[in-house]
Parts: C-alpha cells; structure tokens; sequence
C-alpha cells in the first residue's frame, strides 16, 4: 500500500468532485444564505490564495473567533488545506484566557465576526503575535473598528484565486487545527488536531455504529464550531456531502426548531443545556421535528429523564461522550442488538449511560488498584488512546500530569459494564479518596436530593487524620421544608443505599450552595474553607 | 495526537472487549459450527502462540489454502496480529500457477484443508519453501498425507496458550496480507495488504455511504476467503462485530439461500455467477430472504437485467467494483439523496453503474488526451491511489507498466458522469485504438448481439496501416438463423447508434466464437490471428 497521506486535501476535493451541487445553509445577521458545496470550494480556494497573499505560510496559526456560518466553514478548510493551523477560539471565555490563547498559540491573523468585534477590541492591545484583523461581515467594505490593520473578508475572496490547488505534501502527522480547553486552575491548555487525526476522527463519524453520518443526512451542528471543531461535524459533513445547516449567531431554541423543521435536519448536535431548553421551547414551537434521527447529546452527560422525554416525542436522543483532547468522539451509546428486544426501562439505562467505545480507540478504566473489573460498580478513571486522542498539551508543563505511557488520563471516574458500556459517575478532583478506596461524590450529592425536603446537595473529600480523606456533605433546604431532617436522619436515609464506609461523616446545612459562574458547585473552595472539619478525628 | 499506529491489533481487542458473547457459524464438513467471539479470540491466541512454537516470526510468510470457515477466520487474525504475513492462496489456479505462489512468496508454512489436501499433494515436490503443512481437519489427529512434515491444526489450538498477548509495536506500514492476482500472460502478481490499508478499507466499510457494515448486521461472504480477503468482510465484521456466517466448502446456490434464511443473513456477498446461479435455485428453494439488506455484486459488471430481478424479489443487489490490486472497494452505487426520487428506470441505469468512489481515495480516468470530461461518454482508464491502494507488485518487474507517479492505472476503461458515478466499457487491452481515438469493443459487441439472429458477437482491434487499428467483428448466428443477414446489413445495424468511425471495417462469421476455460473470448488469440486482416489498408 502506498505512501497516501491522510489529510483534509481528500475531504474537501471528494466534496468538490461528488457534491458541487448539494446545500448549504448558513443563518447569518443578513438573514438565511444557501449556496453549494461547488460555490463553497471556490470561495474556499479563493480564501487560501488571499491568505497565502497575506503571508500566510505552513505551520502558522490562523485564529477563528466566530459563530457557526459558512465563512467559518471556509476557513475551516482553507487555513489546513493549505497547510497552516486552524485555530478556534471560544468567544465565551474571560478577555484573559482570550488573551492569553492568542499569545500562547502566535496565531498571526485572526478571522473574526463582526458582532465579536467588541470583545476582541477588548483584548487587542494584549495580542502580541496578531499581525491582523480579517472581518466577517455581511456586506461591502469593513465595519469601524480600532483592530488593527482590519481587512475585508469578502474582499479577501473576491481578490482570491478560486484555481488554487491545494498541496499534496502536506504530511499527515502536521497539525491541522488547535483548540484549548479551560482547566480547573491557570491558564487554558492547548491541543493540537493533527490531518490524519481529523481524518480518521471524521471516518469514525460516518461508522455505521457511531453516527453512521452520510450523504443523505442534514446535519445541524448547534455545538459551537470554537468547541472542538463543532465535534468534528463539518469535516464529516464535507466529506461525505451531507447538506450542512449552520445556525449563526445565538442561536436561540425557537430558532433550532424552525430549523430543524424547515431544513429536514436529520442530526443536530449540541449539549445537554441546549436540548433542555429545545425540548422547553417545543411546547408553544410544536415545530415538525420527524426527520430528525439523531438529537446527539455530549459535553456533559445528559440526565436520563430528558433521554426519556424525547424518546416520549419521537426524537432519539443519542448519547456521546468526549472532550478537547479526544477529538472528541469517544463512546456513543447505540443499543446492541441483543438489546433491542430489552424492556422500555432497561434500555433507558443504556441509553443514559456514556456508551460503548467507537472503533479505533483504546480504552482503561484504572481504579485505586489498577484496571478495574467490568462489573458495572468498580470505579476508575478512563484512559485513553488512539490516532485522535491527544499525547499532549501543546507547549505545556501540565502535559505531565495528563498523560502517562502514551495514554491519557481524562480526569473522569467511570465504571464499565460486561457489555462494555460506561457511565460516568464523578470527577476524579471530585472523589472522595478513603482508606485507598473511591466514593464518587456524585452518587451520593444524587441520593441526597432524592430527599424530599432538600433541595440541593454537595459532597466533597476532607481531610481526615486516619482515612485520608473522608465524605462531608452540604445540603440546603426546599423552600417550606427547612430543618426538615436532622444529620441523623439524613445520613439515616443514605443507609442501605451504600457501603457503610460511604456514608458521610457529617451534614452541613447551607442557606444555598455556593455555585460558579457556569452553574457548577464550587467545590474546590468548599474543600478550602472546611479542609479542617474533621483534624479533630471523631468524624468516623 | 499520538503515534498510535493502525493494525489489526486493535480489530482484534475490540472484538473481544465488546463482542465476546456474539456468534459466528461455520458451516464445515461436520455440519454447522456455532461459536462466539470470546471462543474465537481465545483459539485465535492459541494459534498465535503455537505457530511461534514452530518457529514463525515477523515478516515470515505463512499460507492459507483453504474455504471459508472459522479456521480460516482464525488465522486471519493470528497470522497478522503475531506480525507474520497471512497468504491466502486460490485453491482454483493451475497447479503450476499455485507453486509459483508460494515458491514466490516464500511461504514458510501452508494452512490446508482436509478436503483441498490432494491439490496441494500434487504440487509439494516443486515447493521449496515450505516447512510444513497444518492440516485443518474435523475431529482428532491427522489425516493421511503425503505432504511433510504434516502438523495437526487443532492439535495446534489444544497445545497453544490462550493467554497469549498480541505485540503492540507493529509498524502500521508492515504487511500483514498478500494475495496474488493472475495475469493475461506470464506468472500472476504478488499484492501486499499492509495493516494501515487494511485497517483504512475495513472503516470504510462501516462507512455509512458504503456498505455501512454494523453490529447489527450478520454477514454471509459468499465470495472466497482467498479472494482479496473475501473483499475485507471478515475485517470488518470482527472490527464492529457483525455476526458472522461462514459457508464453508463448495457452498452451492441452496446452500446459501438456506443459511440467509435460517440465519437472518442481512449482508451478503459474491460474484454475478453466485447471484445469477442463486436467482436460479431460488425458484425452486423459495427461501425468505427478507432479512436481506445488501446483496453486494462484485468481481465483475452485474448485467442490468440481474440487479432487476432481484429489485423484483425485494432484494437490492448492490453493485461494487474493485481489484485485488484495491483491497478491493472502490465503489460502490447507491443513489444519492437527490436521485431516490428518480424514475424506476433511471435509478436502475445509476444502480446498473459501477457507482462512485468512496471516502478516502482519489481517482483519475484518462483518455487518450488526458484526464477525460464527466460527460459520460468520454472514455478514459481508471487510475486510482489511496491508502488501500498498491503501490507495486512484490518482487516484480510488471510493477513498471502498472504504478505511474503514485497511481495505479486499473487496466479498466470507464466513462464518469457529471455525478461521479462510473461506469466500466472495457478492458484497456481490448479496446481498439484508431487514430488516437479510442473505441470501446465490448459497446460494439452488445450493439451486435441485440440483432435478432446473432448469438454470439465479439469485437478486437486489428492492426491497420492508416489508422492504427480498426475494428473487426466475429459474429456467430442464433440456431436456425444461420446468415440470417450479410455483412452490409449487420453493420447498417450499427449505424445511428455510434460514430461513423466506430464502425467495423469487416466481419466475420464463425461457427462458434472461441472462449478460455473461464469462459471469456479468446481476444488474444483471435488478434493473433487476424493481426493481418486489414494489411491491405482497403478497410476503410
């Protein structure tokens, strides 16, 4: 077999070669824009000579700071196929990390939309690399603005080559894109997708077992495209000529429905926030939502009550797990067949669980006393590798931490069933680390709240004299049910649900639990502020 | 992302981390064995660790002479994941043809069925690389035998560790297969799979837009295990799990409709003789193949009229095409989303096309002036490269006429349509070449037979002083419709049709058109032939 490299040059051609005439749909502020995919290459070519015009060489970092719309997804193959680095940055972060992206990553150009024009204003007298502003905006001429030197995207295009030939050299293993991911503490981490990482990410996409993408679905990718690579949707979407529905800028729940009912959507992407709402919306939208066959839910892991509710209106909501470093497809959870025939209920609890791994990957689940039992209970972080998980942080010293043997160590605690079906139970910064076992703090913040009178609850590990680390619940009370358990009472009620070295040592009653800007329980200063409770060792 | 490289390995692991409790049968002389992945995997250690016993290294080539059956899956995975080379050799070739194979390999062990053992014996003494024969066989100790030394294959597996752990460091690059195609003239060609083509083809055929090969589905390779590894189907289904459904020695037409039925076969998949002959049986079988989803045709063109009547029975007869040279796939048609509303009739005239290429390859078809137009009617050989495309014979000198800059030319002549999809006129070596224009024999041949009292029509390129080459037709007359027209009329037949140049400049009536044993023209001999039929140059 031949020395073919695998690079995103193949993807787009075959779209070129294949698919001239198939759709794209791109909500922009001028309203909804169709073209095709044979227009799509051109102005992609056209864009590639125009940066090449500019500068830009091989192995240079290109930035993108936009929504999901068709200029992005030029670029989305312009900036690699011509062999320089796609860069996405997250609009969402602090003008800090936004900052410190930029610089740590020496993208020269920044493609940039014309709403975010004011956060990157924000930030532009700290970019010490960027070289230039190239604004996405609907129209002629450039919109005012104190970036830098500022250039037109569309004059871009319309000056650029739309003949240009993509390389054939590029070697498979260059990078291709790059996205950081935010960590607990410090600064964001960077990785790098290579070509041949993308590419075989994107086959895996098509897998008939994963999501079987094709040439006869529409594909609506909600996920941001500045969130790893839209999931990889659109380099699988070019590929394999599916008509591409990109949503524009906020896009709002009554939006997507519409959407998915005009435009026939057959897979929408997008996180478990997103399908909350969706399925809210629904309500008054009652949009026609029978074309979709698949409504994948990643990013976090979905609550099986909204897996049921959609089952209920006829959507299958499908279950993927991943993140920055993974690609970031992982596990998908798709019954087997010898499950089809499962009752109702039973097949729920597969379906809300994280799923099994895609084909191409390997996985361990390393428990306190290495690789854990597949027995559906035994906890251990997943592990993982394979052509499109990360072996690093680019330029980083937190690479370290990370990953160990050529593995990478997610940081999420799972267990693993016979079938090999995951399901995430915690965070490994999360668990409780006792007498060199795991309780996942999850499970029981879980049993908790199934108390009638509490509203919310947290557990989170203390030290502990003898046993390292020891559970330490929080809990506040339903409005009108204050005071409605005692300690004993509540720990009583986790009894028989738990080994007894699970239960926790002791309840603190909260007027609210303290919650990060993101909605998230703000456990590390929880451990901070109680790392003392238990130093007098009565607790167990 | 990592270094992590693509071998069978990981086909391998994943089977029996997910699949252990799947089945496979295997129909054998002893009646149909059932048994699951988990069993599978653990002889297939076995097999690995007991031909190490003998002495097998890596690179070391180690033959299979064999039907399809679970043995032969075995060491499908045992001989490559060891990182030795798995040969799998035609049982059908000449005696001569069948040393020289493995004289050219240089295969150090041959895999042999009971039942094949008298092929092999009377061929052994012209092996000289062969150290033994492992006998697979039914029951306890060896058959008799005059090959040596004779080793017992499930002796092997008894003796063999199943425990044993495949190498993780095979370079992704490193061979793990070879199979010989023949030749028109002179010794046949030697292709080498490595793991990274094989592992590439077998995602490809997960691929959605392809076969789309899943979990779910139970999986009948009709086609020889010895050819181009029985299209890469046994890959594939142990990657993703398939069921699957070997039908072992000399699988006649009932045989086959029986097992679709009883097993609930969902793909299927042979050559337009195994489909004609099954269509055939199953008028009298009446199985119900309802469970049917794919019955993949490949090898060589499907008539229209076949993939009709199968449309008839509820049965899509799936066209592919591919070489041994390919690995084999190609492409594959299937209707885009915007033909599935087409006419009967056209989508008949798209599925009766060899279809269009699938995702990862690149391919060219050029003409006599260069890269054709997509008219449709431009003819042009197929070239191809890609990562399961070879890049050489092994050991051969041929390898100059076939590989160009990186490409493989085909040998095959097509016309491409505006939509991609391709469909197969000729063999190069049987088209006739006048005056730098191209004229394909097997159109001219079809045209002919469609004339009332022809039976049989065959057209060769015939040495011409002015032109080049010119046509010249053989025809033999339907019984009792001997002369049934002159030369003048056959050839007014024609007119309209083609290009006045296209025309034959003669024809000549025999009793019977001259076929090889497999049935084909004998072009060759009839060029030699006739090489001085236009000599006088008053043809045209």
């Amino acid at each position: 077999m031949g020395e073919f490299p695998l690079t995103l040059r193949s993807l787009f051609e075959r779209s070129q070669t294949l698919f001239a005439q198939k759709e794209i749909v791109s909500r922009t502020a001028a309203g909804v824009l169709r073209y095709t995919y044979g227009e799509f290459g051109r102005r992609t070519r056209r864009l590639a000579s125009s940066l090449e015009a500019l500068g830009v060489k091989r192995g240079d970092r290109v930035a993108t700071f936009a929504w999901n719309h068709h200029r992005h997804l030029e670029a989305y193959f312009a900036i690699p196929c011509m062999g320089a680095v796609l860069h996405t940055v997250n609009i969402r972060l602090s003008p800090e990390h936004i900052a410190y992206i930029l610089n740590h990553a020496e993208s020269r150009f920044v493609l940039v939309d014309e709403c975010l024009l004011p956060l990157l204003e924000r930030v532009k007298d700290r970019l010490v690399h960027v070289e230039g502003y190239i604004v996405m905006a609907e129209g002629e001429g450039l919109p005012e603005t104190s970036l830098q030197p500022p250039y037109s995207y569309e004059n871009m295009i319309e000056s650029g080559d739309a003949g240009c030939e993509f390389p054939g050299d590029i070697d498979e293993s260059a990078p291709a894109g790059m996205c950081y991911t935010s960590a607990t503490t410090g600064n964001p981490k960077g990785v790098i997708y290579s070509h041949r990482g993308i590419y075989l990410h994107s086959l895996a996409l098509g897998s008939a077992d994963t999501l079987g993408l094709s040439e006869r679905d529409t594909v609506l990718p909600v996920v941001p495209m500045f969130h790893v690579n839209a999931w990889g949707l659109p380099f699988a979407s070019v590929w394999f000529g599916a008509k591409q529905v990109l949503p524009g800028p906020v896009p709002a729940p009554d939006v997507l429905l519409r959407l998915i009912e005009t435009e026939r959507v057959t897979i929408a992407a997008g996180v478990p926030t997103v399908w909350t709402a969706a399925l809210q919306a629904q309500m008054s939208v009652q949009a026609d939502l029978s074309s979709l066959r698949a409504a994948i839910c990643g990013g976090s892991a979905a609550p099986r009550s909204l897996i049921e509710s959609y089952r209920r209106i006829g959507v299958p909501l499908c279950h993927a797990y991943g993140m920055t470093e993974t690609s970031p497809l992982v596990t998908v959870s798709r019954l087997k067949s010898g499950q089809l025939s499962l009752p109702e209920e039973r097949q729920l609890d597969i379906l809300a669980s994280q799923g099994v791994l895609v084909p191409g990957l390997e996985m361990r689940i390393v428990g306190p006393q290495g690789d854990v039992p597949r027995s559906g209970r035994d906890m251990g972080e997943i592990w993982l590798r394979g052509p499109w998980i990360a072996s690093e942080y680019y330029r980083d010293e937190r690479t370290r931490e990370a990953f160990e043997d050529g593995w990478f160590k997610t940081g999420d605690i799972a267990v693993i069933d016979a079938e090999g079906f995951v399901r995430l139970v915690d965070r490994m910064k999360d668990l409780v680390k006792s007498g060199g076992e795991w309780i996942s703090s999850v499970d029981l913040e879980n049993a908790l709240m199934a108390h009638p009178g509490v509203f919310e609850a947290c557990v989170i590990g203390v030290p502990h004299p003898k046993w390292g680390e020891r559970p330490l619940a929080f809990v506040s009370w339903k409005e009108g049910s204050e005071g409605a358990a005692g300690k004993e009472e509540l720990l009583a009620f986790l009894e028989g649900r738990f080994a007894k070295w699970w239960i926790p040592d002791d309840v603190v009653v909260l007027q609210e639990i303290p919650r990060t800007s993101v909605g998230k329980f703000m456990k590390r200063e929880l451990r901070e502020q109680y790392k003392d409770h238990y130093q007098s060792g009565d607790g167990a």
